[in-house]
């Protein structure tokens, strides 16, 4: 895998500064790369990098940034034009090819001939894989599921019958789609199990990080849209619908029904409650806590950052008691008018 | 899969009203059931729903509300009914029966002839799987581990040597039971491993969630009782005891030796520290933090809900003041305790 | 499995006092401990269990507390010497050996004679295993994967390609290591991905917890340093660094690029933002947001406890209001100033 300057900028539409001849073996961060490597500069915090940095050359978005280093690549959007080009420096990341001996594949499925099945996968009947697919071995594909072209699980993943999941999407190893969703009747002090009868609907260009989990429906489907990028350890609990692009990172938990619009993004160990609506474009920073629907877009928090430990119990042990403050606190308005009333009237 | 409208009111103890030799197909929701799809009101605030339901029938509580609908069976509970009737519905979940000859199965692990062992399996030595047990896919039951009557494991399942499983229980695909509890002993500035020497046992009728994780005790067993339900992502840590029919919604941890009671309800999220006593019908909102043993029963909570990220940064950069506010308030109820003091004398 | 106390003190350089022949056959709780069995008592607090206790024999740490009890070894560290003991008593966990017939291992993976290879176990080309290591069943190892001398991998544990593991190390069933760390550029409102070109480099001693993710670099490598322990469901993201000998509790997530010191010690369920440094020795307690770097060794945190729902709805009520409060609280020091002034002016 190596390419000339010349020929990475034009893959991105680029404007080459230096020496087009350039060859480029890897990508590179600014302080690690050396001559054989490209750079970017995505952040303008980090400019006084370009000074120092050794690499070949840099992915820069005009000609003064270009101006300080030997040899670039000038486009708008320097971080987007890494992204693609990472696709070109992918290693092989398996070797299996085929669908192997040692795949159990049930004689009513259909399992296109391009696509490979890995080692000890299983493929339970009528489950249909289509052209180009990577099952990673030891994945478990359950009675009736529907996997698009193009879509790549990596090992060890299990998906429960009847999902339908669509094309070019990648699944980490360890997620696991169509698992029951959580749904109990109390009877006599026990729990009647309310068995789920909805399947998971996956649209387009779907990333589901290692680990996560996305419920089945319990009497509809879960529904998740094209081009959602979910982090690890994400639970998607039964009948949530998520739109399209929107991305979650990270042990966030969404409780089941709750609608989350298209285009938002939620960080890092949020937890959003069942039955909830939240619109398209809303940000949700780091460990909040979504207990109503949010209609409008922008951006929520709940998260409270650290103290040292000291301090913040001191703070904790004044937040339990802010009641009583607030009440005295209204005594004290009124002591301080009567105060006011009679100093004034003297 | 299909009932007449009569066949379904008698498995529940209910009463028809309309025609009950009406096919049922399927069960559906209000919003979105079909003449051949039997549906459910079990929330007052929906009622209005079945003037408009495409329902063939609906479950509901008393004869006001079936006059609502051209067909309904009335029972006390439409949810518990609901929750029954689903029982009759369940797809095939897998095709797989016998024992798969591509499983392993040691010499001397005892496997029910009646059980489903899927392919891909591995039993260890001296393990026991009672009669109809159902393996899936990819499973790895552990050296000495005894899985009762008619339980169910999903694929890519794991069990830990020695761990003992009741009867009609269900374990969904990742969850790992047995794993090492986290025990060191501090040495020389590095960590003694403290060999996890106990296991876990676990009742009859629990429901073990998706990438759940409950680790074997340290010297004693984890414990987990009848009827318990553990939804997705769970954690539970060694030594931990949870009482029958205790449930415990996603992404929620236990630390270790925490002990608690029955038919508590613990929502999503939620960390709970360890060597705390949490007394029976405890119920703890969605991402509390339990800190202290909870002596009794009722509701407790400690999770914040979000606010517009502006508004929220305002109230934290506030709350981190709320030691200084404290002590200058009091300072402020002496200066008008001596206010009043003067005022009034003079 | 059974010692003499005086082997068992010899091992941990204690001194018996009472019988040294007694045969000890199991480690036990000084609450459950029967006459054939050894306890300990490392926290003070306990120590009215030693007149209560049925163990054959106690590790305590001086004379005076041997001396309430028939038998015990005395040394400096009675929680150290049993978690050292603690070796001594594992049971049989697999009774797999050699590399069973069902494994699949690629032409190209050099795997050690004396290593076990469980069944269904995956090995991909290239691969390195070295000697003495334990590969449990369906175990899916990428290519190019090196694992150093005696680690063992429980069942069901994923590891991407070109991941470098160390000696010794032990990791849980259901750790997935080196799948994709989360990274997206936005491209016309859709995410394109750039693709994780590092991959991960794991140190000596290390532990990993069931469940747990550990992903791969986007450009350099995820690191973690030697002697580190992780507990379960654990999120490490794409190029984090850890220091040697630092400990993570279960359910923590740890986002991109946040590099954390030596020596450290992370409670359960706490979240630290990306792109952080955080020093050696540092603790934070449970459930804690980091959002900022940590410059000073110390203990930190901002969980906040629960209280009955009831009174912590008024809490968070007031809180949501503090910003008011604080501003009327301005005024009223100023209406106080001005009444002191008039009052003292009079």
């Amino acid at each position: 895998m190596s390419y000339t300057l010349g020929e990475l900028a034009q893959k991105v539409q680029g404007e080459v500064v230096g020496d087009d001849q350039l060859v480029i073996e890897k990508l590179g961060t600014l302080e690690g790369a050396t001559k054989s490597e490209l750079s970017f500069l995505a952040n303008p915090k980090y400019q006084s990098h370009l000074s120092s940095t050794s690499a070949g050359a840099v992915i820069v978005k005009n000609q003064e940034l270009a101006a300080l280093v030997e040899n670039a690549i000038v486009v708008a959007n320097p971080y987007l034009a890494f992204a693609e080009l990472s696709h070109l420096f992918i290693p092989e990341t398996q070797s299996w090819s085929g669908h192997h001996a040692s795949a159990v594949i049930a004689d009513t499925a259909k399992v296109s001939s391009s696509a490979v099945i890995s080692p000890n996968v299983t493929i339970d009947a009528g489950a249909v894989i289509e052209d180009g697919c990577i099952i990673g071995a030891g994945c478990a594909i359950g009675r009736g599921v529907t996997i698009g072209k193009g879509t790549q699980l990596y090992p060890n993943v299990t998906i429960y019958h009847d999902v339908i999941i669509g094309e070019s999407c990648i699944f980490h190893s360890g997620s696991i789609i169509g698992a029951d969703g959580f749904g109990f009747a109390p009877k006599n002090g026990a729990w009647e199990k309310i068995n789920q009868l909805g399947s998971v609907v996956i649209g387009n260009s779907v990333e589901v990080g290692a680990s996560t989990t996305i419920d089945r429906g319990a009497i509809e489907n879960t529904l998740i849209g094209n081009g959602v990028k979910v982090d690890n350890q994400v639970q998607i609990a039964h009948n949530v619908i998520i739109g399209d692009n929107t991305a979650i990172a990270a042990s966030t938990a969404i409780a089941g029904s709750t609608k989350i619009g298209s285009s938002c993004t939620i960080s890092g160990g949020v937890c959003i409650a069942g039955h909830l609506t939240i619109v398209d474009h809303v940000h949700i920073t780091g460990m909040s806590m979504i207990s109503n629907s949010i209609p409008e877009a922008g951006s929520y928090s709940s998260g409270m950052g650290m103290e040292p430990t000291s301090k913040w119990r001191r703070t904790v042990a004044r937040v339990r008691r802010i009641d009583d403050m607030a009440k005295q606190f209204s005594q004290m308005k009124q002591q301080i008018n009567k105060l006011l009333d009679k100093v004034d009237n003297k």
